[in-house]
C-alpha cells in the first residue's frame, strides 16, 4: 500500500505539535475529528514553567492520541526571548514587530523534531497551530516559511528520496482569527478549559490573564460569543 | 556596521557544529584558520556513548573556540537507527544505499539549532562538516538539501525578515573524499589524534578500527599517504 494514502482501517498518521495551549490543543481536535491516528509531540524547550506541560498530557489524553511524546531542548542555554530567559514578559499589550517573545527559529525546530518523528513513525502529516493573524510579528508562522520547510523536508528525509515527498505540514489555524479557532475547537468538542495559553501562570496552572497571549485569548472568546472558560488567578 | 561584514578587529562570527570527529573537527580548524570568531555546538542525541562529547571539548579548547555550547535533545527516544537504538552497528563495510546508522532528519534538527544559536549571537555563518562523497547515502549530507535549509532559514527568521538575509550555510568538506579532509586539517595544524570518528569506542575513547566510520577513516589515511594517529584499542 502507498504508505501516503490511508482507508477506513487504516487511519492517516499526523505528528501534532502540542503544546497544551489553545492554538495546538485545537489542532490536535482538529486532527482527531478527521479521523487521524495523531501522535503528539510536545517540546520542552527551557520554558520557565511545567503547567504548560501538565495541560499537554491533559489535552492528548482527554482528546484520544495514540502516542504522546516529550523531548527536551534547552533551548533556554542560548538566550534571546523572554519566554526562555530572564526578559520581562509585557503585560496588556499586544506587540507590532517581532515581539520580545519570539525564540529564536523556534517553529524550525520544533518542525525539524517533528520531521524525525514523523520519519520514524511514518507520519504523512505533520500538524503545527501556526496562525499569520495573531502572531503575524513571528517570522516562523507565515505561509512562505511552511512551505520553504516543507520542501527542505523532502529534500532532508529517507521517505522523501525514496518516495518523492516527505510529510506534509498542515497548518489549519494559519489564516483563522482566535474567534474562529475558538469556533472551530468548539465544534470539534474540545473543552478549552483544560488548555493552557498564558505566558506567566502560576504555580497551580491558572493564567495571569495580563500577558500577550492571554489578552489574545480573551478577546478570541469575547469575539466568538462565548463564555471564557479559562481558569484565571 | 553591516553585521553580514567582518573586519581585522571585528572577525566574522561563525556557529560550528562539533562533534568531535574528523570532519567537524577539520570543519572547526578550517573556520579557525580564515580568523573567525568560531561558537562551537555540540549536540548530545541520545548517542550510545559519551567519548565523543569528550572528544568534542578537547577539540574546542585545542583549536581556541570563543565558545562552546552543549544541548541535548533525546531523538534516542524516537528510535530508528544504530547510532541511537538497539540495532547493531555494521562492521567491516561501507554500506550501500541509505545507511542503518541514517539519524531519521538528524542534520535539520542540527541546523535548526545552530540557526537558533546563530540568531540569538548574531553570527553570519553556521559551518558544518556534510559530505556528499562518503556520506552520499544520507539525503540530508547533500548540496540540495544545504541549499534548502538556507532558503528556509531566510524565512524562518529576525534576521532573514529584518535583513533579507539569514546566516550562511558553509559546507567546506562537500565535495572533498577523506583523504583531502584529512590533507586540508593537518594544512590547518589539526591534530587528528584528538578527534574520535568511531560509532563504537570503548569506555576510554579508543577506535574499534572496524565499524563503517572507522573504515572510511583509516582510508582516508591511507589515501592521503601520512600515518593514522588514531587511537586503535
Amino acid at each position: 500500500m502507498n504508505p501516503f494514502e490511508s482507508s477506513p482501517t487504516d487511519p492517516l498518521r499526523a505528528i501534532v505539535l502540542l503544546s497544551g495551549g489553545l492554538d495546538s490543543s485545537t489542532c490536535l481536535a482538529l486532527a482527531q475529528a478527521r479521523g487521524h491516528a495523531c501522535s503528539c509531540l510536545t517540546i520542552e524547550y527551557g520554558q520557565r514553567h511545567q503547567a504548560e506541560l501538565h495541560a499537554a498530557r491533559v489535552v492528548a489524553e482527554t482528546l484520544g492520541a495514540t502516542d504522546h511524546r516529550f523531548v527536551r531542548v534547552d533551548l533556554g542555554s542560548f538566550g534571546g526571548s523572554a519566554l526562555t530567559s530572564d526578559i520581562p514578559v509585557p503585560k496588556d499589550e499586544v506587540s507590532k514587530g517581532i515581539p520580545v517573545t519570539y525564540v529564536p527559529a523556534r517553529n524550525t525546530v520544533f518542525l525539524s523534531l517533528a520531521l524525525a518523528l514523523a520519519e520514524v513513525q511514518q507520519a504523512q502529516e505533520i500538524w503545527i497551530g501556526v496562525n499569520a493573524v495573531d502572531y503575524s510579528g513571528y517570522p516562523d508562522c507565515r505561509p512562505e516559511f511552511i512551505h520553504a520547510f516543507e520542501k527542505m523536508a523532502t529534500l532532508a528525509t529517507k521517505v522523501g528520496v525514496e518516495e518523492g515527498r516527505a510529510p506534509r505540514i498542515v497548518t489549519p489555524l494559519m489564516h483563522l482569527s482566535k474567534a474562529e479557532i475558538i469556533q472551530q475547537g468548539m465544534a470539534a468538542g474540545l473543552d478549552y478549559s483544560i488548555t493552557l495559553t498564558c505566558y506567566d501562570p502560576d504555580a497551580e496552572g491558572r493564567a495571569c490573564g495580563h500577558c500577550e497571549a492571554c489578552t489574545l485569548r480573551r478577546q478570541g472568546f469575547a469575539e466568538a460569543g462565548v463564555a471564557d472558560p479559562t481558569q484565571y488567578r
